[in-house]
């Protein structure tokens, strides 16, 4: 089992917890919402990424090990939500890990399978920021990825810290730890002191 | 034309049908609208499949026949909407009986195309709940499958029991139709004693 | 560069522009919520036609000047945005110019690519009613191809100006023009009007 697939399960899981929480918390789902909403956070990234790059069936989806990772990840926090909605900001600090390492994994996977520069980063974003866009879409909130503190960026800047290296030849997997751990502290920065990006000078007048 | 494309036309007819009530009842949509939110119905949960087998373009669209039993159904359910919502429940029975034909036929064009097990079961689900899930996030509703009755779970059902036979080399006819029943009762029972699968420890406080 | 590319990357600008702006507008986001949204908005309807196509990875995202065309355009809306807003309906315009250029350059790739008539037709009405579908399903509004006055019918027409000639060997440019011009002056006497498709029989009571 190589590092890249070690890390890509990680996040797998990562998600998953992330959105079977958020199926708890936000929702008051059953078992059944609980998994699936965990299955679509932890999933929905990789599929969106390999039906961009028409490298179908998706990976996430034909290899198993996601499949079982996604859903004892959903299990696991259907189980255990009492306790770990007492760890103050779990569900945020999933969603950040899920996030860091979705964006770099992603981000090798087009790599290695030919995208440009520009597309291989943006697929790296998109797979860390699609699973929690569909979760958002399924439970009814504004996604993330349109409303919240710093999200997207710190995905593209996570991803970039693998594409671009990759592109002089000097690729590895120093980048992809230097990249994950950078896109985690911006992200976890953004959560933390609520930075936001620049708004609009005309709209910007209220929330 | 085959039995199982028979029955794949009929589920698509019947999900048709309830997509377009649905943006009768629930939207008060136009013509357009209603049989719009028919066709997505009726077409979404196949081509969602489609995807994930990577067998593109997607049969249900590329077939001219579903899109012409799609829109028919979407018309149907415009032009008779008065009559059709007089028949008590018609909108959930049309759902179910949906839901059950394309747990079955969906699994079976899984193992078909060379589907693991596990993978077709799953396959098999989401060509049930995949239309309704779209027609739900259209319609700005929490999707059926997160929420309701056991929806995926009889879905589930219906699908195992296509691919479970065909692994062991005795698939056939017999299982598709004792699939699409057991699917059916469990959905109706579902509904109609509004059975819901167990919630989580912690959440389940109140709706 | 082909005359359909170029029509192409306008329609890519103008629902780039309509998405950032619906994004300042509508839901008040951040610099990256507006680039997001109208990147989205700008590239999901041709991915969605690409994908239905089998045509995978899609031309709308590993083409790089689709990429680039549809930032800019959510820059441009993000720095302009309070001229812009006091152009009366400019929203409404860019949507109404994004819809009439893809309705035809989609219905010209599907005829390309060798899709059938009927379907040809739905993948130009799918290719300019997409990316503003996902607009509204992320901004959490009942999207227009569901709800709003004519909306899907002059993508429709646009497209099968294009796809019928096409068929009987008489295809070309003029029809190009003749198709974008029709679905553009449909979708504003639409809006202008007020003009509605008609309603079910049964709900239609009041809105």
């Amino acid at each position: 089992m190589t590092t890249a697939l070690v890390l890509d399960l990680l996040g797998t899981f990562a998600f998953a917890l992330n959105g079977a929480l958020t199926a708890v918390r936000a929702a008051r789902l059953d078992i059944v919402g609980v998994v699936v909403l965990g299955m679509i956070t932890a999933l929905g990234g990789g599929i969106l990424r390999d039906i961009l790059l028409g490298a179908l069936p998706p990976a996430t989806f034909s290899d198993w090990r996601y499949l079982v990772v996604a859903a004892a990840g959903g299990l696991v926090a259907f189980a255990l939500s009492r306790q770990l909605e007492r760890l103050a900001r779990s569900i945020t600090v999933f969603d950040a890990l899920g996030l860091s390492l979705f964006a770099v994994t992603g981000a090798a996977r087009a790599v290695e399978l030919g995208a440009g520069v520009g597309q291989a980063v943006l697929l790296g974003t998109i797979t860390a920021v699609g699973g929690g866009t569909l979760r958002d879409v399924l439970v009814r909130r504004v996604p993330s990825v349109l409303s919240s503190e710093l999200y997207a960026i710190p995905a593209l800047v996570g991803a970039a810290f693998v594409v671009i290296p990759a592109r002089f030849g000097a690729g590895g997997l120093l980048w992809v730890f230097v990249g994950a751990g950078a896109c985690l502290v911006i992200r976890l920065l953004g959560v933390g002191f609520r930075i936001d990006a620049p708004r609009p000078p005309g709209g910007g007048s209220a929330p």
